[in-house]
């Protein structure tokens, strides 16, 4: 299914009735709406006006079009900020963030909280069981700009009253944080400071714990809002939408609340955000990176229990990257194509039309500014004439790989980079991508979730592993692979006394990392043996008596197995991972298909899509007659489709 | 004429008459003196010290020397400071910045306005009828060190106040705002921020509109001096020193309310602080860019009404850049000329002596600490010669060409580049540099200004065109190539609905900008046709029924004609400029004359100029008994003139 | 001897006796502590518990081990912060700096003098005469992360306080600073701001008296401390840990206080905090620069008059440098015997066991947290070893060649770097490692220290020159030679009016710099002569009469000498560097020896040292039965001794 973000506040009425008729031709079927219009809805405390929304809903849904509403607390009205000054976020400074953007608001302010009831109230029980509205999002885009995050009074109480939740007592807190050094011990919960602002390195124990905080902060505040959206709307799901990459709370946590998980896909602004090589960069700079949206996919899959949306593709150039390129011509039907491959259940394009105003005015849509269907549009139009062509699209099976994505392992390793380059973001894309590049779909987990049916695990790193994770790991037949830094942190940010991987690992992988090294850009170590190629930025020094299945330059561990259990001792660069895959691939039976940089293929249920994000046509192994889309010469960013 | 700056303050009384004898024999009609000296002037609230100032007056006039007289408000004493704290400028975290350098005010402070008055009162009550005072310059370097910005709560209280005045309701400006966007209504002007401090971006709409508001303020506050000046100074004229390249406030405004402009030339230090290549910096770091105060001059006599002054010349090595070279031997010679030739009445060195002490100490002078001429003083004593040899010089006539130039094009790029290196200083620079390689003198003019009379008009860009700028285009029967995003806002920086470059221009040139693109370094397009070379950094797509005079690679339109109005859809590199440069003037029937990188030509009046910036000699095409300053081989650093 | 710094507060108490008994075997003989305690010893004001110390002293004496305990002023505990927050350093934007690392003091704080006599008294009063401890440390590092500075009202008033007892009036204060320049004159001193958040620069001069001002803060806190203990702990000796190349006060000042200087060696975080090339980097990531430990050495030994200790030695790899690399094998060793060779009288590593907790979890120690001898702890063992073999080192003796070094130097040159990359560290690493690139030792001395004995002296820059200096200059025999703008500043941070190198220079050596050149990165000067090489990043520009020993390619002056006083008017690369100190060199009838990149040799007493910084091996001009350790041929990474 094919949607679009409409704002009927940015639009006169008069023309709200030809915008619903125009969408539904082009092939869209649901609508998103409402989620910055607080200010329209409530214009002062308790004092609404439901008028405009209930017209817009009813010209939408008169048009046959579907509903997802948005709940507005993102974008808190001036007189809200007024009345109640604290729920301003903080900034580490000190100095309360203002009003005049969006996302303004912590929800650690009571005040807030309150605000949030009654809005999200006083909208369910208006809209609740609109048989048009088919489900709900709850706010938009948690932590967009850093807004997990806020520094204020009202938030240090908030981590004090988390921290005497997960303590108890403060001996335990002391003990955990190890605040025996550098006589930082505290006498009470209500001297802990923020981590923020220290003369030098603030104590890392205290830096994940309030990250965890904040995350739950955040989660609490999606549950208060998805009950009252329960509550009054039965049958409809709850979502949020997510930003991929975005690492500053849970998301798994977050996705066991809801129905349903959806994120925003801007495949170009991920270009410079990530720290991709320059020449990838050039390359892929029209067409985004192959590997980087359908990662994301595959998370939010996982994220959503199964399920998951595209709550904003992007439909052509936006305003917010350093630099702001036009897709080729194809990629917006390619994009959607490969988010319906990796099994979306609809593609909700951001936004309908093209609004000239405010922060967003660069941004296109569906529509120009002049009301005519813009290249994005057309190409919406060709994917929706398409869905319909092919009909019902099958569900999405298991992949045969499994990668191992973990929040927590990207707090610690940005709290404690150790070197600068250890960037969480990219190891798993590399690990990701040189799976896909031999043409193997990959499903996103999270640790602890059930793992059987994979033939292979990756684990590109995982810091902190629980029991529940331990015992998937135990569970499951497949091979796995560890990479460095597993197991190199307990619960409280502390290095195992037994040194990493840790007591649980060791337990089914006798090993000890006696040392850790982190390498500036100039060094790399040269691995052989069964497997070959280059680690850089990372190595841990092994200690073991286990079989040595591929060595450094030096004599040292470079890869080594217990039985299914292989644990890589550095950071591989692509020839490595290479390498690594192929080997590990053959050792489960998997065989492997090899897609050049710019092709990659995906299935879904009996389905199988390829996809070009490059300059070059690329031969498919099917005949014409059996493709449901396109030519067996793949050309350059297009799509093809056919039946296994 | 020559002028110096001179500091009597930092001087012993005893010396004063042998300076001002030694300028006089140096060659020095002017001097400018007392700018920075209100405390010296003002021992306490209205109790004033002229005795100083009166000796130094006179000990200058009975040397023959004429007089410039700064007001002293760049430079507020502490006292002032003390009883009214308020009058600091506040940083944009709502910090004070602190006495002790200078530009320490905020002219929304009315206990500043009040000092101003009281002081510029006092001093022109003094010296008003002075013989010896030619002219007032006001203040000092408005805007240096960021000072036209202050973010406290005088200044958002005469925003709110401005707002208030250009929109008289607060409906009206939320429209034009678009502030329905994200539920950024607000109920009165009070409750309007200042655009700091966001949780994300700001409101462009709001952004452009506090730029607006605080170069009014500054031009109010300029012209409160001058009408206090005016009233007791009959005859004198009236100036202020503009910094080059520094693009927060509207010099033309300012420039409409004083007699002659002024700048502060200092081009070595250029070499860094523009985004220039690094071969250009190495190349000129010792010699400063051919280019860059040449277009200054250009501006300034724009900025004059056709009257222009070097208020501060560089006189060898300073002590502000990142790196400070020492000029080659002959550069203050040749940037003096260089001055004169475009338009300058009069060139004024910074500074006599080099002070020893406090924060300029590494600034040079015409004479160094010891006493003895410098190398820019010997050099400055040449020119003096040579100026006599030539006697009066001729008046500046009209160039072939225009280039329109435009505060708010500064503006609009950067608070939306959308690419990160659309620089409004770069591209204002290539475009001038484009046709000065081709021999050809340059006028700038602002929009609006008549073009009548010129071949040719560059418009770099212009996002916001004026009635004014259109009837100015309309009117000439020039040619005129718009580059770029032009017309691509309307003045409440929306978007235009029928596209850019919007109705006013479309009306002229049927066209559309259907969409942008911001490129990144690495990416490039190629243009063949009519012209032909390479665009980088920005690309506009054309849809239009018009005649194509070049295209790109892909087949798009890249120049386009309706008549004598061209745009050209992209950044054109070097070698695009100097195709599209000939090809128009040809089409204008003006002849061109390569010069080399380093080599620049002007005529003023009857006379041409001829300035060697590089390191190689160049032949001049004129023979040894036409040339009234120096020789056909016009050697590395030389100056060359003759009458055509 | 041997030694390492031990945590008690961090272990449980049952294992302190088997620690203590594994360090003796391990060949240990010193042992620090405390320095990080106070929030173990005192509970609250006034209320001390002593016990566990007591029993961890008597632990660690027992095992026959000597004790050096710190003062724990480093870190103040919770509860004193909350009575007195006015302790807390306050930032550059008036922000207090919180609790939660280490360093949250300022010294101008009344109530933290008040603490500190409390707690270091109560201490002494304990343990000052206990037989097993040998010296005391003050504090623990003092400026690090940028403590010597606090911008609070506190730090203004005692700066202020400061001032008025430097120029008893404020009319001697606005002369010195020369307060005429932009109307900065104060009327009183109690008008004086800290040099912060100015609009734009700050006056230098009062900027290097703030750093006076702070730098005489900490040495009067050093005395205040060194003062208590002297009073109670007769015998032992007092020191301080400095932090090498930190220069935000005088070591030298401070070291006049103490009987033995010490600093923290920790020479694989320098690769990347100093501005080396990307070659050094690589070459030296798992070594550290040949030079820089050894130049740090050479420095301390002058802080201590002739005494210093290693108080932190890296035992392996560290957690706070960008990149964290594993040292070479070997490299332990090598840094111990390095130190030895430069006349350390004891090596003391931190830490004895690495702890899993906190800031410094990834910090390596002796023993691994699994509680095995780390390689550094194996390392030392063999150190121990050869320590005992060797027997009682012979006393160091005086290098035939000096370098001065000055902390108001770096003062300047970071106030008034006028080309960004003119780095006082760079400067005396380059000069120093040029002689030791040719064998020869090199003593580090303060400026006005007798010079007498020395073949050759070298002064990088020296820009203020004391009377006490040019008496030590006058009064050897040596050749000196003097590098740019050396004499370039008065006391007051004002240029002589005589110009640079400034009338007591001129004295013994008449020339002038008339202008100076600071040179961007893509530019430089080729010089020959005497000597030959090139120029980079600065030149001064010389007017003399005196003989020219080497000349620029423009024909001025490059190297130019009065009797035995040189004049080298630039910053030489390498390879005029090279040619420098061999022309000195013979002229002084020292005999060099040509060392590779990676070798260096150091002479103590009778000894000679040699290390191999490289991969590659080195012949020794040696003959194996000479050698006390080690082979003629010179391994990676090894070390040799032998008598000369």
């Amino acid at each position: 299914m094919l949607g679009v973000c409409y704002y009927p506040e940015h639009w006169p009425e008069d023309i709200w009735a030809e915008d619903a008729r125009r969408m539904a031709e082009t092939g869209i079927g649901v609508v998103r709406i409402a989620e910055f219009g607080w200010a329209r809805m409530e214009l002062a405390p308790g004092v609404f006006d439901w008028s405009w929304l209930d017209r817009a809903i009813e010209t939408l849904a008169a048009a046959g079009l579907k509903l997802v509403l948005g709940t507005p607390t993102a974008a808190p009205p001036r007189w809200l900020v007024d009345l109640h000054p604290d729920i301003l976020p903080v900034d580490r400074n000190g100095l309360p963030r203002l009003f005049g953007s969006r996302r303004h608001y912590t929800p650690a302010s009571p005040a807030f909280i309150e605000a949030t009831r009654r809005i999200v109230t006083a909208m369910m029980e208006r809209y609740g069981e609109h048989h048009a509205i088919i489900g709900w999002q709850v706010d938009n885009e948690f932590g967009c700009d850093d807004t997990i995050f806020s520094w204020g009074n009202l938030d240090r109480a908030h981590f004090q009253d988390w921290l005497k939740a997960r303590y108890t007592t403060i001996d335990a807190l002391n003990a955990a944080w190890g605040n025996d050094f550098w006589s930082m011990t505290v006498g009470d919960f209500a001297e802990v400071e923020l981590p923020t602002r220290q003369v030098c390195d603030t104590n890392p124990s205290s830096q994940i714990d309030f990250m965890r905080c904040r995350s739950d902060l955040f989660v609490d505040y999606f549950r208060l809002q998805a009950e009252i959206i329960r509550a009054h709307a039965p049958g409809r799901f709850v979502t949020h939408n997510f930003m991929g990459f975005s690492h500053t709370f849970d998301h798994f946590e977050m996705g066991r609340q809801m129905d349903v998980a959806s994120w925003d896909s801007y495949p170009l602004g991920r270009i410079e955000s990530l720290p991709l090589t320059d020449a990838e960069r050039n390359r892929f700079a029209r067409t985004g990176h192959p590997d980087v949206s359908a990662l994301q996919h595959d998370l939010y899959r996982a994220v959503g229990n199964g399920r998951f949306w595209i709550m904003e593709q992007q439909p052509g150039p936006v305003n917010w990257a350093t630099w702001n390129a036009v897709p080729e011509r194809g990629m917006v039907r390619l994009w959607t194509w490969e988010a319906l491959a990796h099994g979306a259940e609809a593609v909700v394009y951001f936004r309908w039309r093209q609004y000239r105003k405010a922060q967003e005015q660069m941004h296109a849509g569906l529509l120009r500014p002049d009301h005519i269907l813009s290249q994005g549009g057309a190409e919406a139009s060709r994917v929706a004439k398409e869905i319909a062509y092919l009909g019902p699209l099958p569900a999405t099976t298991p992949a045969p790989v499994a990668l191992v994505f973990d929040y927590q392992a990207a707090w610690v390793t940005q709290f404690q980079p150790q070197g600068k380059d250890f960037d969480y973001r990219i190891l798993k894309l590399r690990w990701y991508e040189a799976f896909r590049r031999l043409g193997i779909d990959v499903d996103v987990v999270e640790p602890g979730t059930s793992l059987s049916g994979y033939s292979l695990v990756l684990v590109p790193t995982l810091p902190i592993v629980s029991e529940a994770a331990l015992q998937a790991f135990q569970e499951t037949n497949a091979l796995i692979l560890f990479g460095p830094r597993t197991g190199s942190k307990d619960q409280n940010f502390a290095i195992p006394e037994s040194l990493p991987p840790g007591p649980t690992l060791q337990g089914i992988m006798p090993l000890k990392v006696t040392e850790v090294e982190s390498m500036r850009p100039g060094l790399s170590a040269a691995v052989s043996g069964t497997v070959s190629g280059t680690v850089t930025r990372w190595r841990d020094f092994l200690e073991t008596d286990l079989e040595v299945l591929a060595h450094f330059d030096d004599g040292a561990t470079a890869l080594t197995a217990a039985g299914r259990f292989h644990y890589l001792a550095g950071w591989p660069e692509t020839d490595l991972l290479g390498s690594v895959a192929r080997y590990l691939l053959a050792k489960a039976g998997l065989s492997v298909v090899d897609l050049p940089e710019h092709v990659r293929m995906r299935r879904r249920g009996s389905l199988t899509f390829a996809f070009n994000y490059g300059p070059e046509s690329y031969t498919l192994p099917v005949a014409a007659e059996q493709l449901l889309i396109g030519t067996p010469e793949l050309k350059p960013h297009d799509v093809a489709c056919w039946r296994a």
